[in-house]
């Protein structure tokens, strides 16, 4: 793990990177959102779980939120910044998106069947643990899917109840119930068609980008951005400008999640090398590969894509076909694009210097490439 | 199907009786909450599944609530109506609630691998009936599971979308939210629960009831009455009554809902005979069964409970087994006694004649024995 200003980069960051920038303010914040969430586990989850009849829960849940980047209530309290003084409830609001992305998170990992996150067991491989250790009868596996399933849904109730109950008055609630509601149903949708794209077999980039920015893109970036602005009162104008940044700075994160998925190292990803690909995951690098792939290439993609077993051998020479297809430079193209895009959209609005600065080291840290 | 004036019995209650009381007034209510569905899944859903990328999910949401008893959605609306008098948005406030037990079913039945639900497919199931006859690739069952999930969530998203946008007014729904939060954790905390009873193989009845309290009886009677009743704005005592009556009719309803699950028939419960001793589950007859079993019909029950498929001839070999150990006597005189209880609790408060009329049916209606 580097250390930049004190500051344990790794656990910022899909891309674990953050170096040119000044990430001394994030890691304050990112300690103010994860003691708001732990008052929150305590005053409200903890009864729920503890002495409950799967004794784990509260473990898993507060292992999950423990060691997040925090980035969608980064975004969300940046949001909010631009419109507002910083206060406490609006930092309980922020840290109120943790839950949900613990939700995502979850099912995700469920219907990925992922075993490791962020270099632990994932939860629902946790839960068939406990169940195993415990003696229990019928399959682990099966229980620790459903016991994920549930805790995600307790998630995606505590989220919504902490940002109700975050002190931030009613009438700013009422003002972004919708934005929140239309983030909760794209994030749902997205994953549906994230389950089409896995079943076809090469999707092509726009469809993949349509999901990207459906799925991870709006939800990690702009709606919570949008969230954050709407609570916190801006103008149409600065909500555009926002909207503009938070659409491109989003795409750009979903891409470099995608290089990472397919070449990031386990020490960056907390996932084995190569992971993606090891699921057949149609991400935008492997839909560009196969896009930009010759006659024989796309044979090759083709047989790995929908052959057997993938051997540690297999994934290296799908590494390396991706890598002379051109793929890689392309999908860093978009990345650089979308990153002047954002850039230009902040120049649409008036945002105070500190917003603004705070705006433009998110944009880079969560797009920036693995040194 | 028989018809009782008019009404359909077999669309009201899971016992699929209601033959002394008159439900003409909730045939009326069930309509009127049945538009109201319509009207948001139009309004709100639609568009969100609607030339997605599942384009079956739209006729799986509307089938699942098109063809409910809205029990939930009446005893909401039944509380309302003890402290307030009937409006149209009290019964969008009442109908939001069977998008939570649409997410309650469609992740209950995937946790289950239920195949049927009310004489149709499941939604996992015509999930992966969608994809098979696409032809997708990859398992087909485990892209039901995760669609049915998701749809699951995006109904737990509506629900509470549907109650903040009703037009109940705001400081009533700000009395009713924590009531809320309460019932929808105690949902999945006792789904919890429940996913360990059914591993254990004969937990105690207390144990059962236990789960049957959290999760089917106050979830199907007692929150529903208590949100309504609060956002009605009833005083202590009657909200106090109702709780008494609401746990006890809950809990008799899920006991009747246990022998429909042994007992019951096709016609009756829309699943296959036998269909809880078929998947092992430790219900209340269950575990009552194993309590007053002598030594030898235990041996048997442990048999059954732990062996390996079920065929029919066993299926019936423990049902009888199950009525020699007196288990049905008893669990029916529990459930009578709770009648009692509930008819008793209403009268430790003043309620309004057509809403004490209206409970007194409904206790009589959800816990009656199938002719």
């Amino acid at each position: 793990m580097r250390t930049v200003n004190g500051y344990a980069t790794s656990t910022f960051t899909a891309t674990g990177i953050a170096s040119r920038h000044d990430l001394k303010w994030h890691s304050r914040l990112r300690d103010r959102v994860l003691a708001a969430i732990t008052e929150f586990v305590d005053a409200r989850c903890a009864d729920a779980l503890a002495g409950g009849p799967v004794d784990v829960a509260e473990d898993v849940l507060r292992g999950l939120l423990a060691d997040g980047k925090c980035l969608r209530s980064t975004f969300l309290y940046v949001g909010w910044r631009c419109g507002a003084d910083g206060t406490d409830a609006a930092i309980r609001a922020a840290a109120s998106l943790e839950f949900l992305h613990a939700f995502a998170l979850m099912q995700d990992d469920v219907m990925d069947e992922s075993p490791m996150r962020r270099g632990r067991p994932t939860a629902h491989r946790a839960f068939a643990n406990w169940h195993h250790a415990n003696g229990l009868s019928g399959s682990s596996t099966r229980f620790g899917e459903s016991a994920a399933v549930l805790l995600a849904d307790l998630c995606l109730v505590w989220a919504e109840q902490m940002l109700r109950e975050s002190g931030v008055d009613a009438a700013a609630l009422d003002r972004a119930w919708p934005r929140y509601d239309t983030m909760r149903t794209e994030l749902a949708v997205g994953q549906f068609a994230d389950l089409v794209n896995d079943t076809a077999t090469f999707p092509s980039l726009d469809a993949v980008l349509d999901v990207a920015r459906r799925k991870s893109g709006n939800y990690t970036v702009r709606r919570p951005l949008e969230i954050g602005a709407t609570l916190a009162g801006c103008d149409e104008r600065q909500l555009s400008a926002l909207a503009g940044y938070g659409s491109a700075v989003g795409e750009a994160f979903q891409m470099r999640d995608d290089l990472l998925g397919v070449f990031g190292s386990p020490e960056t990803t907390g996932k084995p090398a190569g992971d993606d690909l090891a699921a057949r995951k149609a991400t935008s690098v492997v839909a560009a590969s196969y896009q930009l792939a010759n006659d024989t290439q796309r044979r090759r993609l083709g047989a790995l894509m929908t052959g057997g077993h993938l051997t540690p051998a297999d994934i290296t020479h799908w590494q390396n076909l991706i890598a002379e297809t051109g793929a890689v430079e392309w999908i860093e193209e978009l990345i650089e694009r979308r990153l002047t895009w954002a850039l230009d959209s902040l120049d649409t609005a008036d945002f105070d210097g500190e917003a603004r600065d705070a705006l433009a080291t998110m944009a880079a840290a969560c797009t920036e490439r693995v040194a």
